[in-house]
């Protein structure tokens, strides 16, 4: 795992979230981990490919967070994840991969991103199936909690 | 959504399950949907990209196919859905992935393949979020259910 690549995820994250649902997240410190991590209530995940390297991202939301987006985006109050909250956290997802991406273009790294899924289920839990090492940033705010995750096979 | 995208993602899908597994699985008729679909308990997620188009792949089992998987690929019998189950899950998606790539190559589409995610929890959806239709190939079979989702861009 390059340690560079904590920096972009990180900052991409707060940013997006400051600025489009004007909510300030405090990051915890980054965690190398293996195996099942992420427990959530809804997760949006991205493939990144780029020629030397390729990997995943996943940004889970708990439902109380998730809502609360909802509500500082777009001015709805919906009382449980539907597919306006999961197409809301499919773009979060791709606005941070995307800030990332632009973080590591700087460091000549070209990334292609896939299009975003986003899996909803109280309580599932997300195993990025890549040999390199896991980071997990847990970020903690007001209005719930959030992470994310990345991992790449180099 | 190009349909002539459907055989090759269909065709993958029972060969690997038939030779990697020795499971043998009956396809229903292929659909075009909008929105939440799959469900089920665990799900292998898998971007792709090619120059002239990107989208994703899911590969969801029910908890009684992945497994009966696990018993014919690997000889073990988990009563749940553990890391190896996910392992195996996410090592399926991207044999899959893989043999429609390379199936997508001889039409002309050079896809890369981004790493696999793997998500369990029981009765999780996954929805793909691409402007693109949306197909779904429902599977069964004596052992369980699967189904295939695949979404891209153009």
């Amino acid at each position: 795992m390059r340690v560079e690549f904590i920096n972009p995820f990180l900052m991409s994250m707060m940013n997006v979230m400051s600025t489009m649902a004007m909510i300030e997240l405090k990051p915890s410190k980054p965690q190398k981990k293996e195996g099942l991590v992420a427990v959530g209530d809804v997760s949006g995940l991205i493939g990144m490919v780029a020629p030397q390297i390729k990997g995943s991202l996943s940004v889970t939301f708990d439902k109380q967070l998730a809502l609360s987006v909802m509500q500082n985006m777009l001015g709805e109050s919906p009382s449980e994840i539907n597919e306006e909250v999961a197409d809301m956290v499919g773009e979060i997802t791709n606005m941070v991969a995307g800030g990332a991406k632009r973080l590591l273009g700087e460091s000549g790294f070209e990334f292609d991103m896939a299009t975003p899924v986003v899996v909803s289920g109280s309580g599932h839990t997300i195993n990025h199936q890549v040999d390199g090492e896991l980071i997990l940033i847990p970020f903690s705010s007001d209005q719930g909690n959030a992470s994310i995750e990345f991992c790449f096979d180099k």
